[in-house]
């Protein structure tokens, strides 16, 4: 018989638990047996204990197995899936599904809708006119043997032991434990079946980690959760003081995506979605060496193949694969208002998070899980740190459906942006790329 | 709009809240308006971040003014209450009532039933015939205006604050906290009425504390309190690794208290009482000399006059006062049975933990809230540390009303006593006395 106040207990005096301990707690949290205040109980003192690779591997682990679990086995080959902690102007998977996928990686992916001042790029997905993004397990699996990639929204039924989890965590303080998130993220990925995972771990003000040293320790721990659950696992941590891309907001970051795989598109977005895919391939098994696969991918790109899969993936969940010829086809805002620079200059800082507040603000996101959604409206940049600027050239330009709105969200981008006469540094977009070597070294 | 995730990760980081934070989580728990959860997971937090003494007085206050609070202001003098956080064989609330009210001193006390190993004084009351433990409020008021002294169950409705907090942390593991210990003593103090307050905090194997250290904490944290909180208060820190008096069990303490009252029971028991009748004096503005004070106490045991008010308070709430001449008016057991030594020893050990858990069993305590009690069953010591035993004289006698039960006893008791041949050094029974003065100095 096990009581959960000596488990509450065992973690509270610093005392590893058991497995079986851990799934205990997540099967009866689950199940309404144990109640939330055990459980918050518990969380908070996890956040201040901690909890060993062992431990959060069972609760990744228990997590997983609390609902339905993808069984991608019918699809040949090596399946791998990318995930990124989310931040602004991150428009990687968009890029990435139908790059890799021109390259022969087959990718099955389930993504999730956006909360907070970071999209989602399922909400992203839908502001192209007739776009599914639920798919019935069948269609979503002969979608991906057939085109090579298809994309759905994260069933309801995924891993409900982090649905209620983070709902408690969200009001109980207990979000910020290295742990607690690990777990939470891994065992989506886990449940949805792929047998190798690329993880994109931001931090900066823009993103949900804010140092580096915390977004590090959470990629090492998602590698060493990945190697003890029998899962290849690769990990980068990447910049997000700045945004991404230049474009914040749903349908424009459709077409900066459509951009890159044109051979436009701001360099860092491209240069990340190139090493991304080229792991992607490399951990599929395609390609041996990491730069060979990254001029496989840039091949793609200056031919036009990644371009033409990405049509492709979109004609095959119903979408209307012109909107990437024909941006007009995309929703469109009231109001396009350009903010311009009054002398050359060079840009010196910019402000992810205030910017994404500002998308937020003007309905390129949701506050509340139930708000809805303005696909047109957002904020493209006119560059990023250390981009030289000239005299009447503008830093910003905002889509908004309202003047008051419009009126708000210029006074927020102004203040997101710093300018400066003299040249400025480029900033450091890739800080580590952490394997299973990498930490044992 | 005070945000309670905010709360919970304020104290989480090591900031003090407010007291108006603290009035809002405290007045939002009780009325349910604040969840479980939070309360639990804010409670986690406290644990390991602690609360200074400001933050512990607010809470106090706010918890005591969550109910009733007793005006004992119509009762002329100095109110004096007098606290033990509890112990085995702690038999000194009902030897001091009627000592000190026999000195002039007015108490109106209000007390708990026991849960757990330690026993509760309205328990050991309700084992004379008759007793009243619920008395009207006018009862309670009128009997320490005429007699000196009234005992009376705690009201249901004194600090729900407390009987909410405490059922949760009960739960959740965050029961060792010293300043949720702290504030859930002193918040039935101050809404007990008193003006000033005297506290024995036990430590060791059958108190609730088990180091020094701990029970110092918490002693000075009360101290504290009471100053922050406008009333005098004195602690003592004593011993509890072996029972303080000789009898464990209902009508057997009734029994002791009657003993030291005529001059008889154990010297350690008789020297605490002393004591702390000293202080309630002092504490009352009757006497300002400690050790005079100890004398009136000392001749009013030798005069009979204490016994003589025990008399009275019994008779004033309904009670027989002829169970003090005739013990065995009072609930007797069906079997009693001693356990002897068999050649001449000392007492090197008892365990009051173990022989607190033995009286429990023999009924004498509740294992759960709902349970009945035997008021005549326990156990009586024939001696504590340091005291010699002659061959075949009983080191203990166990009163019991199964023969399985008494057994279990038997094997329990016998687990509890060391003996040594050589003479053992008697225990230190008060290791501190904490004024506002000795912390601040």
């Amino acid at each position: 018989m096990v009581f959960v106040p000596e488990l509450i207990q065992k973690k509270r005096d610093g005392i590893s638990l058991t497995a079986e301990e851990i799934e205990y707690l997540v099967n009866g949290y689950v199940r309404g047996i144990i109640p939330d205040y055990q459980m918050a109980a518990f969380l908070m003192a996890v956040y201040f204990k901690g909890m060993s690779y062992e431990e959060t591997t069972a609760l990744t682990l228990s997590m997983a197995r609390s609902g339905e679990v993808m069984d991608l086995s019918s699809i040949e080959g090596i399946k791998v899936d990318k995930h990124s902690s989310g931040g602004i102007a991150d428009t990687t998977t968009l890029v990435l599904l139908p790059l890799v996928a021109s390259a022969g990686v087959k990718v099955a992916k389930m993504a999730g809708r956006g909360l907070g001042y970071t999209g989602g790029t399922i909400d992203k997905l839908e502001s192209i006119p007739g776009f599914k993004t639920q798919l019935t397990k069948d269609e979503f699996l002969k979608n991906v043997m057939t085109v090579g990639a298809a994309i759905t929204a994260q069933s309801e039924n995924l891993v409900p032991a982090d649905k209620k989890l983070y709902a408690l965590r969200d009001v109980t303080a207990t979000v910020e434990s290295i742990p607690l998130i690990a777990s939470s993220i891994m065992s989506k990925k886990l449940a949805g079946g792929a047998d190798k995972i690329l993880l994109d771990v931001k931090f900066g003000k823009g993103a949900f980690m804010k140092t580096y040293e915390e977004a590090l320790e959470l990629a090492k721990t998602m590698v060493k959760i990945g190697y003890l659950a029998g899962k290849e696992v690769v990990a980068y941590v990447t910049d997000m003081d700045q945004p991404l891309g230049l474009a914040i907001g749903n349908a424009l970051e459709i077409i900066e995506a459509a951009e890159v795989l044109k051979n436009n598109g701001h360099q860092d977005l491209r240069e990340l979605c190139v090493r991304f895919g080229a792991e992607m391939m490399v951990l599929a098994g395609i390609e041996k060496n990491l730069i060979k696969a990254q001029h496989v991918l840039e091949e793609n790109i200056d031919n036009g193949d990644a371009l033409t899969k990405f049509k492709e993936i979109i004609e095959a969940q119903s979408g209307d694969p012109s909107v990437l010829d024909d941006y007009t086809k995309l929703p469109q805002s009231t109001f396009v208002h350009s903010l311009v620079v009054d002398e050359d200059c060079y840009i010196k800082d910019v402000d992810a998070f205030k910017l994404g507040v500002c998308a937020v603000r003007l309905g390129a996101g949701r506050e509340k899980k139930e708000d809805k959604i303005d696909h047109s409206v957002g904020i493209v940049l006119g560059g990023k740190v250390g981009d030289k600027l000239k005299e009447g050239q503008a830093y910003a330009t905002i889509y908004a459906n309202s003047y008051e709105k419009l009126e708000d969200a210029i006074n927020m981008v102004k203040d997101s942006f710093q300018f400066s006469k003299l040249p400025v540094q480029k900033k450091k977009l890739i800080y580590a790329r952490i394997t299973l070597e990498s930490i044992e070294a």
